[in-house]
């Protein structure tokens, strides 16, 4: 066998992927195919960007393609999109447009898909009009500060009240636009539990954002080609633009094609060698679905960290024994492999000066897996009741019944709230019981806690009421 | 058997040994006896209140006696001392300054000692002079108030580079004085780690604070009784006042004289349910000694969380089962005992704009206890690389070369620091090695963290070297 590792995509997964390959073996031939003329960029960062809390969009480019090229020895071809991908004679079709050689045939010996996701785009009466824009390359990120830098528009209709909605709705705040989040929903941010949602919505209140909750969008109409009105089952609003944020798909057409097992969202299926279900083929970021930590279920939690973490794995997989052909989702792992843990969908937003935070199970996931469950909130302070400024703390926790053990908690609060949420993701990965998390000894400071700190106040309310 | 719970000491290990105690069965007769006039006030916030930073001393006061009698129902007597245990006849010799009877015997059935700590005062040539402070109790924190407010003192000398010394010497410098540190030991805050004290001792500089290490002071000299210079082996240093700061000792005189058995440190020995070696003797909080949860070993770590924590766990034992006689240290637990799982040292503080923690073991504690360890420090940031500000956090891991298990960790950095003690406190908690800590799922967004937290890419780190 070959030595040659071909990976497809060049961001958070796709980079960590041929870095790692080349960090466990320097030997190897490490080629990256990506479509776009970007590689390695913070997508998180768009939002501010758009914003205008970071100055300068440079910031958010993390490696350059002579970086990569030059100090770990990868050899990255922007311009350069994958157009086929033959598993039996392990081949790829290229379309190269950077250099100008047109379409060439790439061998590998291991493949990594790490193609990604790409916005859901609402098919409407009136979808077709200009200034609907939707946020997940740095070109959509441009596009919308050119047009409200040229544009100078006053009203703006976000589309879906998820992460990405509601950061850019305080980042368009910023610029001066008006803002009317629509959700078809009851909540904003997926499955948020009611104590939580309250702070977030008389968060956004605060800063005069219009939340229309369960309200469904019905079209668009405009004058001049271009978006004028937003329609919903609740009547028209005025925008002179709209942010389409519905949530993002597995880019995986390619992939399902090529023999490729796709999960019930479409993304692709690994084990927990990232390998899928043809050999030499592995996956990882915002296109796989991966295991949850808590439930065992395989889910689409498409975040930053579960790309870089997924793409190292994939990438030293992908490395390491490449002298045994044939290795599959289900063969014994080879010497060497490292084995991911899953994801615990771990995830902090800033929605204004209200710090939001997950991880594990939701009670809506925790119903609809069967857990017996209680869950209950607590209101607490993220400092000393006598430091001077000691903002509140809204946490909810979930525990399973029977076991005791926690399956997931939320939090929403002032400034030191969102870390807390690192603290719960530990008790989690070692499956501890709420009587066990209670009693853990955290570092206390007026500054930066009360003297029980709410994650063990909370633990022994729900240990209570259990 | 009788129904009489007897806690000596009103502060936090005392106060939640009585609440706790009349939360298991509100039908005991719970009694707290305390010689100062002071319950429940937040010594950590003590500094702060020195400072200005706290406007009101009120606000340090948690719970007032009245409440605690009426709401809570426990007997509490303010300015009643103890002077004599008689484990034998299980009865106290109390002194009444509240009501003015005076002496007068109090019986127990079980009694839990919390009867604290003191400050240590050197000895030496010229200390009884007037203006050299300390500072444990709400009147030591009055008296240096006062003394500023009506003396204007313009320098200061502290003497120890304690968590207490130099939360005081920001504190001070916020008060416009001028502050040298003088410390015996080559370290400010005990066993620090070399990359974590070049932070702390840069940010100390930075402040205009002058650090003098390896230093001892000799003697005191004064005029007109009052202090005006501390005489060091390496000269002296001159001073309005003088803050002595080398640390604190258990108040345990009085249970040594009843025959409770005392550590090497002077602490009561507790085991795991707070029991002391002498019958139906409980002990919590700052004059105990408590075992480290990664070591095993008995140590004297005097912090509010493990007095809050401890006094819990005293009395809630001292409270159930009280139908059995003769509950000591060794015996088997009864029903309804709560096990207290150790302390990890888990330590936080704010040095001007640096936060500083520790937990688990230093590489000091791990080279006396014989670990082969290894340790490793990074230099990360505590956001984003790209959010305008990304504050510096220098982060160090010990880790066991054999187990491969986290042993301890220090930090210092900026704005968010310091609360990625209490994620690494629960891998501690886990015993979880560095290979699984570096593989967690912990939450990214650009104000929060970088897409590697810090506590990653350290265990990533720890674990290539070993």
């Amino acid at each position: 066998m070959g030595n040659r590792v071909v990976v497809i995509g060049a961001n958070a997964a796709g980079m960590s992927a041929a870095s790692q390959a080349k960090r466990v073996n320097p030997e190897l031939e490490v080629v990256v195919l990506e479509k776009s003329p970007y590689i390695s960029y913070g997508e998180c960062g768009m939002p501010y960007y758009i914003g205008g809390i970071i100055d300068n969009a440079k910031k958010l480019f993390v490696l350059s393609v002579e970086a990569a090229r030059e100090k770990r020895g990868i050899d990255v071809r922007i311009n350069n999109e994958v157009t086929g991908i033959d598993v039996n004679k392990k081949e790829l079709t290229v379309v190269d447009r950077e250099t100008g050689r047109g379409e060439y045939k790439q061998p590998y010996d291991r493949l990594v898909i790490a193609t990604g996701a790409r916005s859901v785009r609402l098919k409407l009466p009136g979808s077709e009009l200009e200034n609907i824009f939707h946020l997940k390359f740095f070109d959509d990120a441009q596009r919308i500060v050119n047009f409200i830098d040229s544009e100078k528009p006053k009203r703006v209709v976000v589309i879906g009240a998820g992460y990405i909605g509601l950061e850019m709705t305080e980042n368009l705040r910023h610029r001066g636009i008006e803002v009317s989040v629509v959700e078809m929903l009851p909540t904003v941010m997926g499955a948020t539990e009611p104590d939580v949602h309250e702070v977030i919505l008389s968060e956004l209140k605060r800063n005069g954002v219009e939340v229309m909750l369960e309200t469904r969008v019905e079209g668009y109409r405009g004058s001049d080609g271009r978006v004028r009105y937003v329609v919903t089952d609740r009547g028209e609003i005025e925008a002179d633009f709209v942010l389409e944020s519905v949530g993002i798909v597995p880019e995986t057409t390619l992939a399902g094609e090529a023999g490729v097992r796709l999960g019930s969202k479409r993304g692709i299926v690994v084990d927990e060698y990232m390998r899928t279900n043809i050999s030499d083929v592995f996956s990882a970021g915002d296109c796989a679905e991966i295991r949850h930590v808590v439930s065992g279920e395989y889910v689409y939690i498409p975040l930053a960290l579960n790309a870089n973490r997924g793409g190292r794995y994939a990438g030293n997989n992908a490395a390491v024994g490449l002298s045994r052909g044939g290795d599959k989702f289900g063969d014994a792992p080879l010497e060497g492999y490292m084995k991911f843990p899953g994801t615990l969908g771990s995830a902090v937003a800033k929605i204004f000066d209200v710090e939001v935070g997950k991880v594990g199970l939701s009670s809506v996931d925790a119903g609809r897996l069967g857990y017996d469950f209680v869950s209950a909130t607590i209101k607490s302070k993220t400092k000393a009741g006598y430091w001077p400024k000691h903002p509140d703390i809204t946490l909810t926790l979930i525990a399973d019944r029977k076991t005791r053990k926690l399956l997931g908690a939320q939090l929403a609060g002032g400034s030191g709230a969102a870390l807390r949420i690192d603290t719960l993701a530990v008790t989690l990965f070692n499956g501890m019981t709420v009587d066990e998390i209670k009693e853990m000894d955290l570092a206390y400071a007026p500054p930066f806690a009360p003297s029980w700190d709410p994650v063990l106040i909370a633990a022994g309310v729900v240990a209570k009421k259990l």
